[in-house]
């Protein structure tokens, strides 16, 4: 999945995964109704967040790894008519 | 307990205890009634904080700690149908 | 687009994409309801941002990228009865 | 007063003094108007805090001293049925 | 355009450039309905902010440059009769 | 004055200076009316705050200075009978 | 202007220069509509504000200096029965 896009500083392009569209129990799920997705893959890492000591800080994440992030993180964008998420690395919270 | 979930930074990943279902008078308490747990066990450290002179602050806490962390820290996450809370090292008051 | 204008510090002169008038299936869009431009050419960069310990942090864009933004960055400027937008590199996204 | 707790960073266990339930004057006060307390003894300290350069600043109290602290500071925490305070060390005030 | 005013640290003097008195179809605006200058030249600087790390960080801008600044930015002082604003060296977009 | 209260860190403590009970021109003020005192005299002093550099900044004021501080800065202690205030050596504005 | 005041760290004490009691054209101004003065003249200076990285940072302006500075800067002080203010270095925004 080559994305030609440059996070820049400490910002990463996330896929997110699509919602489930049935409960457990096999009740579907109406559109509105869907929980967000906090799940995604990453799909593009900026170089890091120069630090005020002019350290370069670089990003712990990297494309292909499957992370968890904050319900409401980040900003929604499309490339190509893809719906993707770009964040900083700090709305992370894990990698899976 | 293998979790395979790798928390970033310097957050933690915490399984919280059972919330008492009797008080000591031996009165069931209803769901809705139960005080939200403060007490848990650490499953999984992050790296640590990177400060910004480029140092990496390493964590206090490590997998297995009994912890005490305040009522309304982090973030409930569910990984294999368990709820966990995934918070920062910060909000963890004490190890018991 | 040779622009006679320097912005000081960390910040960046962008020139926004015009906003599609048509949406995906033809249907002409009202002027009000246009989605403002998330997308520009970056036209001119400042030098960079002066740390607190002295160090200067130069930018990471150079005219001529195509940039994505936050939908409310920045502010509108007129050069020779064009518009601009003038923000802080930071308010950038990503590079296309 | 062995405390089978180990508080976090920079923060600090008391065990609050009782309040007075009469008034100089002999006056009894009842349960809920008695001023919250304002003194305790530390009966465990943490390590220190972490500083942004990497330094730990070690903690000023130590388990035993008499300290004055802020009226509503901390959060009430309980251990083997007894009732504690765990704070910040920058929430007590002075030592007496 | 000698000013005795000496701006103290990252204090930038400016003189505001008049307001446009006519729309460029030539209607004429009411003074209420001007819109506030966004433009004007440095007349005074500052020698710049000391930072933290005791590092004096000097301004980029010089007296008689052109400069583009906000539009709520800087106090209102008043010199020999002369109206002129005073404003943080970082509240100046770009020179000219 | 010995005074067995050591203050932490940058805390400082005053004994304000009895409000003045007539104006100037010999009318007694009624006790609600009585301008909380500005003046009082340091009677302990903490041993500095640590920096976040690891550097111990020592107080600039010591026991025994009459100061001037802000209308409502500090909390008031009480400690053998008699009121105190403890503030942070910021709060202080000058030595008199 | 001998001063028997010492102000703390970057604090400042100024005489503020008496409001104009007439306008331009002559009107009185009656007391309640005079424009509160942004002028005045530096009295006594601190020794300067000790930065974290435990420098310390001199005042730029010193006594005698003919200041301005913002419109609601400072607190108000009485030494002697004459008003000053003493405000923080930073609220001065120019030497005359």
């Amino acid at each position: 999945m080559a994305l030609s896009i440059k996070p820049l500083a400490d910002r990463v392009v996330v896929k997110a995964a699509a919602a489930e569209a049935t409960t457990k129990s096999g009740i579907i799920i109406p559109d509105t109704a869907k929980e967000k997705p906090q799940r995604g893959e990453v799909v593009a890492v900026g170089e890091g967040r120069t630090a005020d000591s002019g350290t370069l800080i670089q990003p712990q994440v990297k494309a292909g790894d499957q992370v968890l992030y904050g319900k409401w993180s980040g900003t929604e964008i499309t490339i190509d008519g893809d719906d993707y998420l770009i964040m900083q690395e700090k709305d992370i919270l894990a990698v899976l």
